[in-house]
């Protein structure tokens, strides 16, 4: 397909750049439940992050001759059907969603792009896997309101445990039908490495909620 | 309040801010319509260009200490009216909304541009009024449908009058309650001025229509 990119990196690359480009447009959405217009120019200021890794991400690819339509197409029906199976119905949710559904993406592909060969690749994946401000807000945000409510603290923690079973449903569909992403797993042999990058991830997932004073 | 804007450059900067950001808000609300990737991508690229202009506005009213949130605050319930009252409900509705809608309050602002006498003020207001190349998009696909079902350009012509006919009843309001705004074009005492205006907004808003093959 391509001389520079193989097929695993694209399949990276490309959802990456969809999740960014469906992370800004639900982050957008998200800005309408804002309970003031302050939290919604954070909102959007975030948003807009997303897109320009997106933006970052398409270029990249273009630049080498891979169209990035195609690249993200495997991925649109996983990506649409997470976020449409995981509607925030309040502004709460929609911040725990950007904290806790970002945060395990964003580890999960930090993990995946140490095996990436290609050194301006993983750059590239490193450098758009950085947090937009979101964590902070939101944990600022989220704290202020059990604080204030301590009962929604239930209801939220429970919300964040529906968000990490939707994502896995749907990580799994996705590593069953794109053979080369998973190689690029798997396919290292290094098993001990696979074990090693789940529990980094749960770990960094109780870390988060523990921020919130939320039980994993 | 300020030492460097008067009441009526901020009323009119403060609009324009919460427009832009709005605007940002329900095109890349509206981008969830999008029948394929490809149109997703090309309206969060005009949303973004937006959320760039809100930007713009709202550095410029921070260096002149001015609080853009309180800015912004006498526009919000409009504004937000106007879009909550014109909810598109299908992809074509969307983009009929951003082409003649936002059309429409470019050219009012622009004309209303002419009556600032700060050169640097005035500039700024039109490079933010700037096309975001959501026009042409719009124009290409509408004309795109309207071809394959001419039945579908009746139903767009009455969404294009309900979009007009929302917008003066918020727009009066407005004038209604924010004198300084309204000081900025009645006071000049220029009422020819003010017909022209009207009819200069209309007849582009005719030109609009017509190319897209509809009628006013």
């Amino acid at each position: 397909m391509n001389a520079t990119l193989d097929l695993a990196t694209i399949d990276l690359l490309g959802v990456l750049a969809y999740g960014e480009l469906i992370a800004f447009e639900r982050l957008a959405t998200d800005a309408q439940l804002a309970p003031t217009v302050a939290d919604k120019v954070a909102l959007a200021t975030m948003a807009n992050a997303e897109f320009s890794h997106f933006r970052q991400l398409r270029d990249y690819l273009v630049a080498r001759d891979v169209d990035p339509i195609a690249a993200m197409a495997p991925f649109v029906d996983p990506l649409d059907h997470f976020h449409d199976s995981t509607t925030p119905s309040d502004w709460y949710e929609g911040l725990i969603k950007a904290y806790v559904g970002d945060g395990m993406a964003t580890d999960f592909y930090r993990e995946v792009s140490t095996y990436v060969k290609d050194d301006e690749t993983r750059l590239l994946i490193q450098s758009v896997l950085q947090d937009t401000g979101q964590a902070e807000f939101a944990v600022l945000k989220v704290k202020e309101i059990i604080a204030d409510e301590p009962s929604v603290g239930g209801r939220l923690a429970l919300w964040a445990r529906r968000l990490v079973g939707e994502a896995l449903i749907q990580a799994q569909q996705v590593a069953v039908e794109r053979d080369a992403l998973l190689e690029l797993l798997v396919g290292t042999g290094d098993l001990a490495g696979i074990t090693r990058l789940l529990k980094s991830i749960t770990d960094k997932h109780e870390e988060r909620m523990g921020l919130l004073g939320l039980q994993a």
